[in-house]
């Protein structure tokens, strides 16, 4: 059955028809339900050209995922793939995944954008550097970042956290409290974030006329196993540090685990500062001692994201904001003095 | 610049063009990167219904998200979806998700189907007498079901962890050990797999002339902050049980925390088994006691899945094998003998 036939079959219009199928709040809801019933039964399929032509749009949001034999699920992209997802589904928008090899991302972005498939692309995992923006810039399609490129110039759309400011308060609650070997488990090396927070501990750690330790600082994917095994690098030194800093509730995880190996409290032995994503599955308070975290939901920021997209999708204007939320900074029972 | 315009620009013909934006294999590596870089540059955005016109197919899985603002991102989400992805990625095929409040999930499912974006469906979250499954068959699509239906005739194209039989282990081992005040931590109320686990134990307990206590039973979100709080709930009781299940590694955690807090030790002071979906982030060898699990990889069962729906998409060829894959029993330290 074609959408004429449906058309006739219903006595309701195929522009209709198509502003229904499409998730189009013209249509009432109870016209709306005995399209989509009659599509059902009747094994009806709309040709997607014909609702574009009747709408304009696709209703779609378009990201690429990192995925492979070798890259573990991510509980990050989850979480912010849950905030997208909020905000589509009221706004009766969906989502189109790419996924692809890591090392393809930029490739497989390009293929997305061209691809007629999507209005709008959320573009993530930001490098220092990263051509992606660039690129983007020169395509019909709007777009918007979750994070920043160090190096290019902030003139396109984007929501990030002031990871620089998060980092550097950690720090000085840390040198409030006396210590200055203090160590950072940061996420992967190139990734803006990462280099941000980097700053951001080096900045404050310089203010007080200490300097951030080559061998305090380690690089890792943001999990349980990954927190473990720098821990035990870094308590294994002689001159070991006083105080930690995470770059994710992930890798407080395993970090707390080689402290309770090894008989250790945190904020009595050694103080302990994890990035607090929200993530529900690690919430800060239910650490065997509470973790002092610098906090900003992914959450909430994958749904304004998503939220300024759908507006510069429907409204057809242009979204040139630079939106960075300060993350904030909750002190808990993981952080102490430094015993001398 | 509309699709004639870039092939006399290319001097390439227009189906090749769409084969190659479509990631069809058919077009040579350089051509296809001549096509990708020429419609960035001119902006051009092809007609979807054209590239259907050329290839047949959209190259897409469809599913649906649950979610909203009370509903928490589910980690075993992110994990299938992560397998889902790898496969597609092989396949050249992409995801669309539709995100939706849980109450509407079958709307939002009969909608995806007859939206004409997507070649294929998965299904998730099956329910008892799922409703789903006979309107999927009365559609013109292809679709895969991941879990089963209890109360609906199996003649569907599913891959299932033999729920039963895995609960059923866990529980003889227990009982083997000299438990048999056993308590269930399980999944929500109403879906399928929660249901097949309760008559795993429930079976086991009986052919030993045991019955499972109702109280001994909880229904909850599967996460650390659930299963927190029905340990708490079974520990409080006088005649608390000997040993638990729990349904997932994530109610595992809270569980723990919950017996750490009493100072009570898995293996020795309580019996504590989990299932083991093989959540990258929970590792059953990294808790305090290693656990004892049943495990099967939802990861892997996402990408057999993807596999399965794509080779049907490609061929044309109905699928109808129903697959059911044997959950491991790994006994580690969090088993012991019932203490008398």
């Amino acid at each position: 059955m074609n959408l004429k036939q449906l058309s006739q079959h219903l006595g309701i219009s195929q522009t209709t028809i198509s502003r229904a199928l499409n998730g189009y709040p013209e249509v009432n809801a109870e016209t709306r339900r005995k399209i989509i019933d009659a599509a059902q039964k009747t094994g009806y399929r709309p040709n997607v050209a014909a609702q574009r032509l009747a709408t304009g749009k696709m209703g779609s949001i378009g990201l690429v995922m990192p995925t492979g034999p070798d890259y573990q699920s991510d509980v990050h992209f989850g979480e912010f793939l849950s905030g997208l997802g909020e905000a589509s589904a009221r706004n009766g928008f969906h989502l189109v995944i790419m996924p692809t090899d890591p090392a393809n991302e930029e490739n497989a972005l390009k293929e997305l954008a061209v691809s007629g498939s999507v209005d709008g692309i959320y573009l993530a995992y930001m490098k220092k550097n990263d051509p992606r923006i660039e690129m983007m810039k020169g395509l019909s399609i709007p777009f918007m970042v979750h994070g920043r490129s160090w190096g290019v110039e902030a003139d396109y759309p984007f929501l990030d956290v002031d990871n620089e400011t998060a980092f550097h308060d950690a720090t000085s609650l840390l040198l409030q409290l006396g210590h200055h070997n203090i160590a950072l488990l940061n996420g992967p090396e190139g990734y803006d974030f990462t280099f941000r927070r980097h700053r951001g501990v080096e900045a404050a750690l310089g203010e007080s006329g200490y300097t951030l330790r080559q061998d305090n600082v380690s690089h890792s994917i943001m999990n349980d196993e990954a927190g473990f095994l720098k821990m035990e690098q870094l308590l294994s030194r002689a001159d070991r540090p006083t105080a930690i800093i995470c770059a994710s509730t992930a890798l407080a995880l395993g970090a707390v685990r080689s402290l309770n190996h090894r008989g250790l409290k945190p904020g009595r032995d050694i103080s302990l500062i994890a990035h607090d994503d929200v993530l529900p599955l690690l919430k800060p308070v239910n650490f065997s001692v509470p973790l002092t975290t610098t906090r900003s939901s992914l959450r909430a920021a994958g749904l304004r994201i998503a939220e300024r997209l759908i507006k510069q999708i429907k409204s057809g204007q242009p979204d040139n904001q630079q939106e960075l939320w300060k993350a904030e900074l909750v002190v808990r029972g993981s952080t102490g003095p430094a015993r001398v």
